[in-house]
């Protein structure tokens, strides 16, 4: 049995996991969290027992909202991690790593959050369910859901990448296609909700969501033999990456089975860094920008739900907030590929734009360790490489 | 200290594994391969050290021809498996699952191999190395080149996916387009190194490449707790992932870690199926076919140099050979994306419209186990992929 109630982050009133509520249905406005009792966890499991457990995230299923018979699984998780060859050298960084999360079964970090929400949505009889994203999310929600038999739409911005759109309809996923800015997407979204079209798995609102990607920080602490690097660093447009390693790292803690938290920093694109911004004036709250482009598409998400929460998790862990041009991600998809062997997509890369950054900045020095996510494939966006590299 | 040599599959000649050399310095033709000392190996380690090991591949370098310092590694190996949720059902299997290759660090099987041939070929010295390739293991060399420091230059058929040459492109390798079919790219390929413009790391012949692959029959074996499934389905063009199962097989059961060698089966498409017309007219040798096409690119090889190899691996395990049409290729593609979530590129499905046919001549029963290894993302052609679904 899960030890896991839902929470509501604003008025703190409770719910159960099993009606997977997208929002508190109280105060009709807060974004919901999952409390798992630790001490429960902590006399049913120790941390030498992982070990033992599947090759996937579901080793830490006593830290999940999830039984043992309703997980959908496509085998994510346990990426592998490897220490940078040329480039922390180059840097002047002595512990640089990659966390290699595009190796995940349809080649994003999503699939952590995906496979976790699927499996509370079907354990919650969810025969219907829908999302709004630009590419990797969307197609992330298709693949759970063909294996767990639920029709899936999802409904996409105009300009999404067609290669995108194509993997998400290979696995049977309606794509509708909405007119206007990235927004426009998320709010028709919002509206089939409202309009009682389905479950609403959104991967920027959903609690689900983070439960899963919060084991990316149980497998670093795990990789590090229970220790924890000194700094991560996120590609952050919805944050839900780096809110689920905060909420993993804090777990962790709160478990004593590590101490202390990374330094969790956020990078995102200069023409759409809410949150950089809000962090660079000290704001507690983050103002919406207004919709530009970027070719990191993955984080161009203007009006961030949990945006608050990212820039308390920043705070609280005393990581950094950086904006990177779209040239400086070019730079680094380049060097990453000639100098590591890795090639990641534009949207990946502005983490390392943004480490660059972090370096010269004095925010990160050369003998603390730092791990680095590499969140997407490059095979996802391959089509239109060369024209990008020439363009810039 | 690694206990290998390399031994001359034509004439029994013994070469060291740190002159790496391609055929046989003394009758010429010979194709090499590694030998293991055993008995060595027996004495070293046992098989429940292994899972002490890495989370990669290296966890058995205990059995490859690699020193611990020489490794070359992305994190290749380990790949997830997964059981199947409907096909096998459909089918009539009650034990079918799916070993995804394409969780590789570049999307495809390639990269066990290519890790273990470029952490020789870097150990011996090797400054620059090329291949031929119609796109996969051309990508994977590069990779693996451009971590090693190495110069890499891939001959490439100019009907190639013009993708996966962007991929290949990225981590800085040069790509030759050769005119003519894909035998042309191999010739141009012999040309150059017998003109010794550097190593030829081919993944058709190096004996080293094989010794990558086997490790796929180490890491299902491990997984089934050092059993083995009745039956691996395999897409064969050139053979080096069921030709190094059949060695990794081999080798486990002669330490008796385990028992008994699955029933290895060779899929390839109609258009292109030098192994199965041999296979059907009982030959012991294969006859190069003429060039054709088909949307498997990945096992359009007309004349596979270890094709008297791979029919031998049939006979001994029991095995069989089947062709599939094209238009089977993209209905098992389909099928695999909206019943299992899983997306791999048309090469791959051959294997899994194989199997459809295995079953139903009866060479594959509902109630033995099947591993059918998914060898290439479909990330990889995911550009062509509405106008491939629509003409067929």
């Amino acid at each position: 049995m899960s030890t896991a109630t839902l929470q509501c982050t604003s008025c703190g009133k409770d719910f159960d996991v099993l009606a997977a509520p997208l929002l508190c249905g109280v105060c009709k406005k807060g974004l919901l969290q999952v409390r798992h009792n630790l001490g429960r966890v902590r006399e049913r499991v120790n941390r030498y027992d992982i070990a033992r457990g599947p090759k996937s995230l579901w080793r830490y299923v006593e830290l999940l909202p999830v039984e043992r018979e309703s997980i959908t699984t496509l085998g994510e998780g346990m990426t592998p991690s490897i220490k940078s060859e040329n480039l922390g050298k180059e840097w002047g960084l002595s512990n640089l790593s990659f966390k290699l999360e595009y190796g995940n079964p349809t080649g994003s970090f999503k699939d952590r959050g995906t496979s976790v929400s699927v499996s509370v949505l079907r354990a919650s009889g969810a025969k219907e369910v829908f999302d709004d994203s630009s590419g990797n999310a969307g197609s992330s929600l298709a693949a759970y859901c063909a294996r767990a038999g639920i029709a899936c739409t999802i409904y996409a911005p105009s300009n999404a990448s067609e290669q995108k759109l194509a993997q998400t309809r290979v696995y049977g996923a309606k794509v509708v296609k909405v007119k206007g800015p990235r927004a426009a997407a998320s709010r028709a979204a919002l509206r089939a909700w409202r309009a009682g079209k389905g479950s609403y798995a959104s991967h920027l609102r959903s609690p689900f969501f983070i439960e899963g990607t919060k084991t990316l920080a149980f497998e670093v602490a795990e990789e590090h033999r229970w220790d924890v690097p000194d700094h991560m660093v996120f590609p952050v447009g919805g944050g839900s990456l780096l809110l689920g390693a905060f909420k993993g790292f804090t777990e962790l803690s709160e478990l004593n089975w590590t101490k202390g938290i990374p330094k969790l920093h956020c990078i995102q694109a200069q023409t759409c860094s809410p949150i950089v911004d809000a962090y660079q004036r000290g704001r507690s709250d983050v103002v919406p920008t207004h919709e530009s482009t970027t070719i990191a598409a993955g984080i161009m998400i203007t009006d961030p739900p949990r945006g608050r929460q990212v820039l308390e998790a920043l705070k609280s862990s005393g990581g950094s907030a950086v904006a990177v041009s779209d040239g400086e991600i070019l730079e680094a998809q380049r060097l990453l590929a000639r100098c590591e062997g890795l090639f990641a997509e534009p949207t990946s890369c502005a983490a390392l734009a943004g480490l660059k950054k972090l370096i010269e900045k004095g925010e990160i020095s050369g003998d603390e360790s730092v791990v680095l996510p590499l969140t997407g494939s490059g095979l996802k966006q391959v089509g239109t490489l060369r024209e990008r590299h020439r363009r810039l």
